[in-house]
């Protein structure tokens, strides 16, 4: 099929279906379309992408982010390379490697090249039907993933809502909402959640640099859901602690060690030091997926380090002199000690450990008929 | 003399003479030249303020800033109005309110309308004569004012330098070098030594959001002097502890209260905080006309809140969404008990506190004769 197709791999374009990631069938398609990030709030361009390369870019430059959403940016990049006829298991190798810290990227690709390598062993030779068929495996199981995602946002969402008390500050760093999942996200969906009951008396939003997630992203969204909120150099969190402004700090995760350790964008870790010593509560949110068992822990987990220049230029203006170097981790990790509570979809661990993180990573998802109402507390 | 001078009170030149701020005398002058902080490193320009108002106005919007080189723009600034013909004490005031939490500014500028009202107490009447004899005792002031700056500046980086072991590497917030003294700085000062001797294996600079007064202009510095050094996000400096990467942290500060509060760039207390948890040496070093004894402690010490696009915005462009709030305090406190030491001209004070302080503020400075060799250790 590539062949035939004269089409730019990656072209923007403007729509108007506002999700972050969606996939587009033939005859437009087949392509992944996202929303570039890196535009908002500016401009609210869409980018498609017809191949795996084109879609490995653009994860690497961040036009797609977030745990959640790039699990279904790997399964539906699986798609992709199956219904174009591409080797599917390179597509799933190269998709698993874009960002080595995002655990759910290679959980989803792997999740569609199962289903797709499960549609291929049971049909005998290898004809066009049975590639055709193994395709359609590949996009369901992406589309399974997405509608699990949805769901484990709200039920997040639903577990998180009895960690927010009345008038209550929350502190937020990078951004954990619509943009990063199929619904409304995994801290955000919490927020969102008691701003609806009521309950948010303001939003602390990091700005989170160097890419600024929070002041382009989570005041976006905090905007468009008439949450108050105010934008603050990431530097000022202690001083407001310090001050009692704030009664919670809620934040995503990008993987979690099996141990609880969670890695997340550079800043959480001193977050948490800082609420530690304030005695504020620090409260993690994120489905069960980015619990990477395989991590035994934080040591387990690699640290992507970016290039110089998210740091030392602005919008392609050079901030630092010609030649200085940077230090860039795009994540830190957070000592499960730290961490007062892990929301999941499948319930609440607390405290965060070894056993309390094995037992809701054996439970089920709410889509496959468990109840969501359970909590683990060790 | 203010009505017979129609050249603009404010005016950008490019000079050779590379120091932050300098005197001005007739007949180009009488103004104070500024280089302007806000274009570096991009740029080198001076701008020349005629008057008291232009010199307020770029105080305001940083072009001249940190606490040493502050003192001595309220003092010339006092000058400047005196050989002007303008209300003196009128000058002072304003001086003195044009940056809240900046307490060297109105030190520097009661100090020379002293220095004026003791000249003009000295004889009879109002004559001219004596006028251009109180304006010269003002600007005689600030110069003394100047050269104990520089020697300070001096004293400083030799007591501080036995707090800096072999292959240290330091982390330093915003900038405290040459362009905010008369001499090599205050922190900085020492972080120079330190590097001359052979000690200085790295330096972490802190980019310091919002102004990004680390990445422009420590940068900068360390860049000219040979320093090995990397810029971080402010947020990247919690795992950098984490890791044991960071044996010192070493900063300036605006503003010491008499028990020892240290209020400084935004920032410095969740250093303080993240120095203490890791068990890393946190050490301020600041003259000691920077400690206000009027302040009982960190309470008393206004902090300046400045507008909310310094972090809405960069460089002109929008960063957060239209209309998004910001919580922009330019300063924080960090309580002694976080404090290590602090590295004064007159010696060291460690712990830091009322009674050590105190024993500070009652010695000679090295300019009035006292050894610059004292320790204060209580």
């Amino acid at each position: 099929m590539a062949g035939l197709d004269r089409r730019p791999p990656m072209a923007h374009t403007r729509a108007v279906d506002t999700r972050a990631l969606r996939w587009l069938d033939p005859p437009d398609g087949p392509a992944v379309v996202l929303l570039d990030q890196t535009r908002l709030p500016a401009e609210e361009e869409y980018l498609l992408c017809r191949d795996v390369a084109a879609l490995d870019q653009a994860i690497r430059r961040l036009v797609v982010r977030g745990a959640p959403l790039l699990g279904l940016a790997g399964a539906y990049g699986v798609a992709l390379a199956a219904y174009r006829g591409d080797d599917v298991a390179t597509a799933a190798g190269a998709l698993g490697r874009s960002r080595p810290t995002a655990v759910n990227l290679s959980w989803g690709a792997a999740r569609a090249l199962a289903a797709y390598r499960a549609a291929r062993d049971a049909e005998p030779g290898d004809t066009a039907p049975g590639r055709r068929r193994a395709a359609a495996a590949a996009l369901a199981q992406a589309r399974a993933i997405e509608a699990a995602d949805a769901a484990a946002s709200a039920a997040i969402a639903g577990h998180g809502l009895g960690l927010v008390g009345d008038r209550c500050r929350i502190l937020t760093h990078c951004n954990t909402g619509a943009l990063v999942s199929a619904g409304e996200g995994t801290a955000f969906a919490i927020i969102l959640a008691a701003h609806r009951a009521g309950r948010v008396a303001r939003l602390w939003v990091d700005e989170t640099r160097p890419l600024l997630q929070g002041a382009r992203l989570t005041a976006y969204e905090a905007g468009r859901a008439g949450i108050p909120h105010a934008v603050l150099a990431d530097s000022a969190a202690a001083s407001l602690m310090a001050a009692g402004e704030v009664d919670l700090v809620l934040t995503g995760a990008d993987r979690i060690a099996a141990d609880g350790s969670v890695a997340n964008k550079v800043g959480t870790y001193g977050l948490a030091v800082l609420a530690h010593h304030h005695g504020v509560p620090f409260v993690v949110a994120a489905p069960v997926s980015t619990v990477d068992f395989a991590a035994a822990g934080g040591r387990d987990i690699k640290v992507e380090h970016r290039p110089d220049d998210e740091v030392t230029s602005f919008a392609g203006t050079a901030v630092a002199p010609p030649g200085s170097a940077a230090h860039n981790p795009a994540f830190d990790v957070t000592p499960p000690e730290l961490v007062t509570a892990l929301v999941t979809e499948h319930g609440i661990a607390r405290p965060v450990n070894a056993g309390t993180l094995h037992d809701l990573g054996t439970r089920r998802g709410p889509l496959e008929g468990a109840s969501t109402e359970i909590s683990v507390e060790r």
